[in-house]
């Protein structure tokens, strides 16, 4: 019998992190794949993920809508209690054997108690990093909750292990977001055909653009408006450039950021901004591998950026702490600091591929494990 | 302006281990106690302890029932989201500087998890331990998710340290369930007027007793009835001791253990046997410190058990690993080990006091600390 | 295409009354069958009746626990707003054209506003009934939520139409619960190879024995001990009867009621009382047929009991207002005037059978009329 | 001692129409105002209401976040169940005599339901209405849940009569909305220093202008995109006027409402459309005033339209079947009849007004009778 491996995708970076390992699983053999889309992935102005990832040919088991509307602290903590109850529903019903959580977000716990309490092996992805938010707290409570991790560089196992988990069980493969980038053209004419959703100016990608993603930061909470304010009047002087700004995730304090951009975006209607809610992983890639230097604080400047050698300036403590490669300088939610790095990244172009996060075969390397694991075997180990 | 700490009890377990820091809070003048009464201790078949916690003195600020009915895995993960639910409403609106949870269980999972989206300085109580449970990995989720550890052993300090958490945080003050040890009459004359409303045999606290409490043991969800069964079997040889069962815990399982001491009960109506609901936290005290001998998996033998030296019998893993005093034995799930540990252990008679678990002043030193500590200063460590 | 026909099962009640009706869909080649179990079906206290109805044959589409557990008017109104969030879920999935509810508790109250909010033609069982209690109030609401109400006597379907529902879709086919009687044999030798799980005195079915049966009531949350206690205790008195005492429905006050039943047996073990949780619909029907009289406020003994003609006595206003045949005379809750109301039907003696609740054929005629309605043409009628 | 009337407002339109009811229970000595607000009064896409209660001078007891985000169907029923939970618990903290729902939504539902269950004498405003939806559906089940009536017009009165209501309670007093459109100055000159926060053109309102207000309709779910910007589209005819247009409420469908709104907006960046999120009770009953028409399928256009006399042409089925005055006309989904409507009725100018809806001292009635009442008294009718 096939062992049944659930993945849970609860936002669209879980899913640019968790698509080729999808992949992987739905062509093994011994595997079946159960996928449960939920949360962020559903709704409109998040772009739908479920849909593209229904495009993309994965079969959806389940979709939960657990997103309780508020995006401040009190209602991220009530959709995670949300999100439990209904995945634990969906867990009792579909039965799987291991259940594959990604990262560390409210909507990740949810999948990762649901999971424990059912006494399913739990597999986690992208433990044992650092970015210096709530999400350390429970991207680690997740750690000690899982069976099985996967995680994307030799620092991160050395952490997961000297939390107490047990060496046997944890792997580092690389991450799997780096796959997506391994296996496709990302030069900028994959994106010549595609016509953009978004807002804003006229969007010429064989010409020269910044990307912008920046998120709000939970522990800081309720200064989400001016922080991206700075950011996108620090870009505004690039005027030889046009910027590309995605909108933030779901997190606590997203209304704030979202209405920050808005504001900005019809004060400055003549400016060359383009506003885009979601692109697919592989848009993404391409867009991201041909900006001029990407700025915020998406992981994903640190992760993808890394391996593409992408200029990035990483804005406010988001992710302090976090592992990174030569791409990436820091700088304060200072308007005339950021003008600065960017002016240097710029200059300094494009940077050497760094293979920090893995070399883009961590989904079937992962895949493969889990194939031949007995369930049996797996001891969570105990601290000494 | 007095520091606001919010103390959530949601089982009679997490009173036994509260009261006196409960007690010290509220005689503190630098602090404020607010008081959330939850779960199992608002049910009447466990004794409904929120009522005994307000005839003690102590102002209830909210009672939140979030058990889901059902006793197994399934809704002890819906009750943790119900939990979060509500308790994230309730500190949203009572505006704790601290949350105070305690132990490993799904309830205590809950108040972390909605303390750290609300961004509410976390206070965790028994951290650190082992006992070979599901409830190894929820206390440890905890530990990475709170900010402040009040641990009962010095191992366990080293463990919360040797998972990350800053060791200026991290403070061995001993449990302060040994505080309701010290600070008692512990002598059965104390009971001489107490009369009890369980069921069974007269029970004459002046003759010898043993006592039993057997709780159903998560990871090996099912084999309850057996497993209790067997326990009581060998209890009934013997004859020449009165026995006091007390029920187990709301844990999933909890209705087999339940069905196996009804069954038992009405087969066994001529022994001499008695089955208690619920003992306050003194009463319980009393009645464990009088026992010849305590035989089951509660961690209460171990800890307060060490403390006053009674003899005991651990039976089955649900304690494994869990650091203990000369007073323990182990034994498996066997009809015959258990009769013969039992034997051994009531020719060996009670044992010497130890201070393994503490001294029983972890109230009053906790309370102060809690007193003079600074929010701002208050720094989660992050990991190498 | 088949039809999909949705019925939830809430209860042990529910079931009896549905499972002619569920039988029938199941054979009806245009129609199929899906079934969700839940609340109190899934619980070993209240019997665990989802395994009956699986032993019956039917498949379970879904089992869904909502109890939250505290038996108290808080928790029957947080049991419903979980209920209603799980079953959209569920139908959400299923994609039912149909939801069938029955009768008018908190469960069913959770199935008809989820169905409704989907937009899916809801169809209710025993509307336009009258029994004093917060069950009218839930029934009537529920009947203005339904699109096609099958109620079971025809002062019902006046009743409902003159709460302005389209009297096109308001059908007297009689009660399903009727079906079972009917189509049973339901002499007491049906039941000399059953052994009851039950506790207390030794049964003997081939002797008289009364049969009682008293659930709380909700409007007078509190009183529910005094109440059962009353009842038991005039009983004691018909020393030459056996007693069959069944445990109350999940209705808030259940834990008051239960208590009264384990104290009285408790310190009444010599008498001849026997307890039993739970009888499948067709022992329950045999049971029934055969007490000498019942007693208690189970709508059973008017229902059931008017088409088979067994004397009851209805005891306190749970149902009043209800129509009932000649089998039923009413009682307060005082012990000397049950004992005499007992007495007086006992010398009475059987009555006639009486159609005023159906002939036994409601579940086929049912599912003949669901077969071929068309949902297009299904109107709910507006006000005038 | 003082009766406690508990307030819930859980939208805008709710606040509008409680708004003088609740200062006037403010005012009563006899009683004691608790107000909960929830739902999307807590929305900053919805102008967060909440904010402007607090304003008004009153006291919120509970905010409660209850919305499942998703605006669809299921989401719908998802936070009704949501907010039953979360209600049921504030009720039982806060104990009030009795409980104040408004109209017809999912939120009016879930405070029916969960004060309901809890025995709290239930208040309901705005029953016996009759709008074409599934409002229709719940607005008769809170009428079968509530002990009292406040309607609008008498034939609402014999419509909550006609359903078996108690006749002695239930009281056409007229509708509490028209209290703020009497006790107002209406004039134009009223909001000279009032900045809107809106965005599109420049608005000045002493020129004339056309006020548009379409909210999504849950029955016929999916259409919402189409039917709005049909009728944007006729509007973009009548250059000659100022567009005022609101933004919908959060029932199902109201995600493709807003879309089509967007999308307009930004493909007639040149036209004359104002697009607004939110006003106060009293800008709003100036904007609606002076408007030369209204259109689109608010129930404020038939409500407080008629008092005041402004022409109004209602699109589509939300309110077929509603009560109406002489100043408004009706259309279907038609881009061409919507453009011969409005200028029919502009033409025709301003009408009489009507008090088909009440004379404006509903509230100040309402809460006298509230004062005098006793609670024992108070008897929910039965069927005949």
């Amino acid at each position: 019998m096939k062992k049944k491996i659930c993945v849970v995708v609860a936002s669209r970076a879980n899913y640019g992190r968790s698509k080729f390992l999808m992949r992987a699983i739905q062509d093994c053999e011994e595997l079946e794949l159960q996928v449960i889309v939920g949360a962020s992935t559903l709704l409109q102005r998040f772009g739908t993920v479920a849909k593209i990832i229904e495009q993309d040919g994965f079969h959806l088991n389940r979709s939960i809508y657990y997103v309780v509307e508020g995006e401040n602290l009190l209602t991220q903590a009530k959709s995670t209690g949300l999100g439990i109850i209904e995945l634990a529903s969906a867990f009792h019903d579909l039965k799987p054997d291991m259940v594959v959580t990604i990262a560390d977000r409210f909507e990740t716990l949810a999948t990762a108690v649901a999971a424990s309490y059912l006494n399913i092996c739990l597999v986690h992805l992208q433990g044992g990093e650092i970015s210096g938010n709530i999400d350390d707290r429970v991207r680690h409570a997740i750690t000690k909750l899982s069976d099985i991790h996967f995680v994307c560089t030799g620092l991160s196992r050395e952490r997961v292990i000297g939390m107490g988990e047990n060496p046997d069980f944890v792997f580092n493969y690389g991450c799997p977001s780096i796959d997506v980038l391994r296996n496709s053209d990302l030069s900028i004419q994959m994106l010549k055909n595609v016509k953009f959703t978004g807002t804003g100016c006229e969007l010429d990608l064989s010409k020269p653009y910044l990307l912008m993603l920046q998120h709000p930061v939970t522990t800081s909470y309720g200064n989400g408006y001016l922080e991206i304010s700075r950011t996108l009047l620090a870009l505004r002087k690039f005027k030889d450039y046009q910027k590309i700004v995605l909108w933030p995730n779901i997190d606590a304090g997203s209304d704030d950021v979202s209405k920050g951009i808005r504001d900005f975006r019809e004060s400055n209607l003549d400016e060359k901004f383009f506003f885009q809610k979601n692109f697919s992983p592989e848009e993404y890639a391409v867009v991201l591998n041909n900006a001029t230097c990407c700025i915020g604080n998406s992981s994903s400047f640190i992760r993808e950026g890394s391996y593409l050698g992408v200029p990035a300036v990483i804005v406010g403590d988001r992710q302090v702490g976090r592992e990174h490669g030569e791409n990436v300088v820091l700088s304060d939610y200072d308007e005339g600091e950021i003008e600065v790095r960017v002016k240097q990244q710029i200059d300094k172009g494009r940077f050497q591929s760094s293979d920090l996060f893995g070399n883009g075969d961590a989904g079937i390397k992962i895949s493969n494990w889990l194939a031949k694991a007995e369930l049996k075997d797996i001891v969570k180990s105990q601290l000494p």
